[in-house]
């Protein structure tokens, strides 16, 4: 069997977004042990770098050693014990990943739907909080991968603080694209991925809990179900002065990448950061108008790094995306449930988002499509 | 903040291993989509080679996106559905984290109790099987790394199907150190770790399932705790021919690495590398004792990778260990739980398997403790 040898693809589809090289030869440094103080050293930057990220003062801001997804159960495990109400946003695929947490974790979720497109709907929110006192979280998707979407999360934090819930915030796709302020919205939980803005591989999960999570999660009636994803047993690793306690062994390289790719994000500085992300996101509406192609989402709901595109009538929406891969290199995303075969996904993320990559998309997107510029 | 330049470690622990530099350029190369076809070509493959590496036809053979922490924690709260009796042996602490993981997954552990440092004993554990007619599965550790010593897989799982138990075996130590022989044995799931004998970084487990545990799997009566190690739902993205449905975005550049190693695994040839970290070990241990040092485990049941080292009287545990480190760069590992202090524990795995090896660290601890060779 032959060695493993990557084609090169440019990716613009909703992650993983492309990882410079610089990133990538971190990843390759030498594996040293994960309890060498050369390494905790490391750990304790890497934490001051995602405080930084996540605009917050948490001391519980760690990177979980596995995907995304593990983020988001690390977060209903910890926080929910059987027996709780949750209150969950859906107004896409992750919502309902949400409410798969939630019910696993033996507590009751009581879904607010909206359509997939269209942002959360703060009155149905607060409706809803009213219609269940006492409920222990409100639960929502920041910025929908699947849609595109981005909800007022500050506004949703501030409803979930006024109702003594919990507010845990999906910002998998939204950390270092666009704002996510932990602090000043008041969350309780965020959790996020490294293979999104943060142009690093995936396979990490950066979250951050407020102090009043910690309390939730110290004071637990029950044992958290995950002994991986067990914050009580992962803190003994990841805080603390002096000797770490073992808990799992920690993924080191990547957690290399991840450094490095947050060094990037300081040095070009977050407002810098969101503007690149909000002007090529403006190029890519520019560029897609000029050759017939509409948006799925309402102009004041649009997330800059993902863009839902409707897939005109009567055209190959599979058969596009495929040509682009084999004929320009260029990775775009299907739409996911409700919106397979209607829309396409064109993530600007990260590294990924750049003038040059706008003009490669959109010029490969109408030559596939036989259209011209108007 | 500057970048994080790892030292140059020779680690000679309890895992991570050394990662040769071909396995680190894999895990460098460009990050693509996890539903790329190429992609899923590379996850074929994969497949493919880790059933080599377990010597298996197991259809459901994959790497979990997580350390071997999570590989357990699939084994568990996959099978297991609580109010289930599940006979756990412990002989050092890996035994004790399995019993974590069984009563989290709300079954009742009955454990067979075997001191650290010693094989579990089989005619305990038939005792207990006996005493537990119906206990869903026996579980237990094939290689303790916390102590160094390697039990009898095959006799164990034997003592599992002639009860009807399902077997699960913690080989995270033993694969590609020591024979895993999945098939033969009849174990019903297994995992491993990247980190140890397959000499990749830390971050992934690959684990085997037998169709009976397939078949114990798809007619469980509740759903599995964990949305993120839901077999159920990770065999969509892993397995059937053609578009694999998403689950969770795959660690792409982790599985690079996972790959390289395994293609260097099957040029080496399974018994090949068995015979090589058996003839270091001896080396070892005959080195060590001309310096006067003992090893902790009867030599019927020591483990070649990894080699507990008696701590003699009044020396300073963790002061050679830290010797060791800044003064000769080479990473062993401390004694863990009730062997904390009172051992070192030395790895010799995969790549770092070495005569070189062997001689460089035999020196540096005879130089640590002012010892000459007898």
């Amino acid at each position: 069997m032959p060695r493993f040898d990557p084609p090169d693809v440019l990716l613009l589809g909703p992650g993983p977004s492309p990882v410079p090289r610089r990133i990538l030869d971190a990843l390759a440094r030498p594996t040293i042990g994960h309890l060498d103080p050369r390494f905790v050293g490391m750990m304790d930057e890497l934490k001051e770098l995602l405080r930084f990220a996540f605009q917050t003062g948490n001391a519980l801001t760690l990177p979980v050693s596995a995907p995304g997804s593990a983020g988001m159960e690390t977060a209903f495990v910890n926080l929910i014990e059987p027996g709780d109400t949750v209150v969950v946003c859906r107004n896409g695929v992750f919502g309902a990943r949400m409410r798969e947490n939630v019910v696993r974790a033996g507590a009751t979720a009581v879904m607010v739907e909206d359509a997939f497109g269209t942002a959360i709907d703060l009155d149905k929110v607060e409706a809803a909080l009213r219609a269940n006192p006492g409920a222990k979280a409100l639960a929502f998707v920041h910025a929908e991968t699947s849609t595109g979407v981005q909800s007022d999360a500050a506004a949703l934090c501030r409803l979930a603080r006024e109702h003594g819930a919990l507010a845990i915030v999906d910002a998998v796709t939204s950390l270092g694209g666009i704002p996510v302020l932990a602090d000043a919205w008041g969350a309780d939980a965020i959790y996020s991925g490294s293979q999104k803005c943060l142009s690093a591989p995936p396979g990490l999960s950066p979250v951050t809990f407020s102090a009043r999570a910690v309390e939730v999660i110290t004071s637990r009636k029950t044992p958290v179900q995950s002994w991986f994803l067990d914050l009580g047993l992962v803190m003994g690793y990841w805080q603390g002065s002096g000797a770490r306690a073992y808990h799992h062994t920690a993924p080191i390289n990547m957690l290399y990448a991840l450094h490095e790719a947050l060094l990037g994000l300081q040095e070009e500085g977050l407002e810098a950061a969101f503007a690149r992300h909000r002007d090529n996101h403006l190029r890519l509406r520019d560029g897609l108008a000029a050759i017939g192609l509409d948006l799925l989402v309402a102009e004041a709901a649009r997330l800059p790094q993902l863009n839902a595109v409707k897939v005109p009538d009567g055209v190959d929406e599979a058969g596009v995306r495929r040509r682009l891969l084999n004929d320009f290199s260029i990775e775009i995303g299907a739409g996911l449930g409700e919106l397979a075969g209607k829309i396409w996904r064109i993530g600007l993320m990260g590294a990924g988002s750049t003038p040059g990559n706008v003009d490669r998309v959109v010029g490969a997107l109408a030559e596939c499509l036989g259209r011209k510029a108007a």
